[in-house]
């Protein structure tokens, strides 16, 4: 069973996965890509996965059968587990929880050899669609406290499988990056009486200088204090903390942006591989006047070293004005 | 000239690099490792590195010039810049600060084909005091706030030059990543009225089921929630908040303890990638009787992926009890 356990020093917590335990030698420095033509996410293989919490598939099909055009399963090695009693409980001086929350997979799409950045935009719109359900459905136990949506690109961003697909963890507390988030958002907000999220994209405008994409609803920037080559983050224009109250208009609107600001990055990066990570409020809806959820895209470009890992520093060899020139400039 | 920027939500500083900024083609994912024989760390190379600011080396040799036994230099691309003007400015809503600090190198040997672990234990107590030398040195300008001495090795660590070395960067304000331990262990010092890192030391020998290595001043272990497989903490036994204070004996201490942890290290997982840090006090000497400094090893192993970068969450495969298990079999 997996096991939850709090740093006493900083309050990170960390998961402990005792159930896929490693030892020394499975760490091969050697290890090869495996280019296996099998894939448990294509059509057919519906039965190697956990039974679909989720597909959208033509009325006349059976569930874990063929046909679907997005499909939601449980990750088949989750790092929490739903059926797991939550509890917490000391181990002297330490504090610990059982492995309770949620893990799962959103397969984007049936097709194996693509990626998010070139699927149709219709079809990233259903992927949305899927990622607000399944939001909605595990915000519904008390016991989940935060939702992460998130997507790791090609195996240096640690994806295990190439077909296209991203993951969701409902965890029972809220993850300390993002209780950092909602403080110095609260802070702010006490001392401006204003989102701090909603200032940037004002002195975003005003600048002009690192904004990449643009429509009605929804705005993509390289942040002025960006931590890596490139980084972008994609905020709603209009206020709006949890990515659960999305309408059906912001839901085209930000398909269309996601599709192009990724689109940008595959074209002038050649595909590199990259990790987002949507922050949206907890599920409490904590902070409904001063935070903002927005989607964090994070190109792998840089090694993140003992400078990085022991400051909390980052050193950034792009200015985010010249990523957001270079990623403009590129046609799609 | 580099750039400090600070995030406007949770304010992590980040350092612009401008003067080696990159464009999208210099990130080709097809780079090769570069396997030159010729190297600026190499006896005979002095005049290709910036003029030594210390060096172990016989009394009848020149600065700059073969002989010595370990070497310190300013980084020939420095992230800080120490002849740059110390100032803090606004630019709109966000805040920045010129990029004035040190970066150095410590060069560990003029024999380029070892590591750290395998090197003689009174060579490693020579690279020890060159460490507390410029750590001293550098907190002796008031405008550094804190001094981080830290090794990347091997090239998924994060190390350009294969040649031994570790670094040390200095910087004009409290990286968060510290702040947010000295205020954890503040935190735990006026509930507990103890050390929290003393505590830990009990609760390991307590325990016994986490430690690695152990002599009469340091003591090495996994800690009870560590992020990465193989993570270890050095600590001194005896509460000390800065590694300035390091005494006489404790430096032979510590480079036997530090040896032998990076030996079962290099053993078990086949000479892994690694960086180390080196925590200490601030330069202020905040945190007196509450901080306790140590040093923290994270092989690397595992890639950090969405998850974590979206939720400061770690998924470590490796029970810490496991890992401390197998490192203590390794014969050494």
């Amino acid at each position: 069973m997996p096991e939850l356990r709090k740093d006493p020093v900083i309050k990170r917590w960390v998961i402990i996965a005792t159930e896929r335990a490693k030892r020394p030698k499975d760490f091969s420095q050697k290890e090869e890509e495996v280019k296996s033509t099998f894939c448990p996410f294509d059509y057919g293989n519906e039965h190697l996965t956990p039974p679909e919490v989720l597909a959208f598939r033509p009325a006349d099909t059976e569930p874990n059968t063929p046909g679907w055009w997005v499909r939601v399963v449980p990750n088949k090695f989750p790092a929490l587990d739903p059926d797991v009693e939550s509890k917490k409980y000391g181990r002297g001086m330490y504090d610990a929880m059982s492995g309770f929350g949620a893990h799962e997979v959103i397969i984007e799409t049936p097709n194996h050899n693509t990626t998010l950045a070139l699927l149709d935009v219709n079809q990233i719109e259903e992927i949305v669609w899927a990622y607000r359900h399944r939001y909605i459905a595990l915000s519904n136990d008390s016991r989940i406290k935060y939702i992460l949506i998130f997507r790791n690109h090609r195996k240096d961003a640690g994806a295990s499988l190439s077909h296209p697909h991203s993951q969701i963890i409902a965890t029972p507390i809220v993850p300390k990056r993002v209780q950092e988030e909602l403080d110095g958002a609260k802070e702010y907000y006490s001392y401006k009486e204003r989102c701090v999220f909603c200032d940037m994209i004002n002195q975003e405008r005003l600048e002009n200088e690192r904004i990449v994409e643009e429509n009605e609803d929804f705005i993509a920037f390289e942040p002025f204090a960006a931590r890596f080559p490139f980084e972008t983050w994609i905020l709603p224009k209009k206020h709006q903390n949890s990515f659960a109250n999305i309408t059906e208009q912001q839901v085209k609107k930000f398909a269309r942006v996601l599709k192009n600001t990724l689109l940008r990055i595959y074209k002038a990066l050649d595909n590199p591989p990259y990790n987002f990570m949507l922050h949206t409020a907890p599920t409490s809806e904590e902070g409904k006047v001063y935070y903002h959820w927005h989607l964090e895209i994070v190109p792998r470009l840089t090694k993140v070293a003992g400078f990085e890992w022991g400051s909390g520093f980052y050193i950034n060899p792009v200015p985010p004005e010249d990523a957001a020139k270079y990623l403009k400039e590129v046609e799609i």
